[in-house]
């Protein structure tokens, strides 16, 4: 602890991105917090577009 | 938020069934609680039965 | 299984609203993936606005 | 209810050792709780080292 | 890593019992995984029952 | 999305440290993944020492 679950798409995400999200937040939390960065855990799951959805609409189906 | 979360068979998942989920989902969700429709955002999470276990038996082995 | 798992702010939740939501989000799933209504579960967590942000911003100092 | 889920690394994980935690761990919370064998729900996670990192480095970098 | 969730009921919840979870389940999960005991961790959610259904009806409404 | 949830221990846990986190655990987030800063939500759970254990042994009990 503290513990930290990130959800990023599927789609976008990559080992270099995981990597560095791993990194900076963890030196981020462990700054604010006081814990000891060695304490800190990261947990990143990674979700399809068509399994997210906001108002009523899966991600996958979303016009930009 | 509301945020909803629902976890799915992954054998009898499809992607009509979880856009079926998204837009019915966030509407009830959205009439009930008084949020804004776009307010509602839905996470499927799709589980194979192996990794599912009821009263110590995984549902992969249930007999039915 | 299926679980659902519904988060709501904690301010402007209430018994009533737990009961709809439990009762009529357990049919629509039901209906929706064709499982049993009685196989569906539902868990509501309750969040303090303090404790959900977006755009930096917790969701007790938003201007509406 | 009670419900439980765990988390494995996807790379040392495989159907036997889902199947006994299952089993060994359902009974085990049903003694220890008191709840009906059958009541225990338990979901199992497969996460790849990549995903899960302590102390801002990933599991899949560490030196043993 | 291992990690596990708990999810109990908070009415029937007490200390000794979620000590022994942590001592018990830790143990348990330790020995059929192979991870080391101190890796394991364990986390307790404890839930009000008008907050978990099945059925559509809230576990704080069922008649035993 | 990005969702990240962050667990932390309620004993040491304040309201400036929830704000904190939220303001740069966002901004970090949305700079390694390219998501607009206003997609980033950030949940925050707090722990009791009781109900997190590591190696058996709830952290209410660790000896420092």
């Amino acid at each position: 602890m503290p513990f930290v679950e990130i959800y990023l798409w599927r789609e976008t995400s990559d080992e270099l991105k995981k990597e560095m999200l791993i990194k900076e937040v963890s030196k981020k939390v462990s700054e604010i917090t006081g814990a000891p960065l060695d304490a800190v855990e990261i947990l990143i799951t990674e979700i399809p577009k068509a399994n997210w959805g906001k108002g009523g609409i899966p991600a996958s189906k979303w016009q930009i």
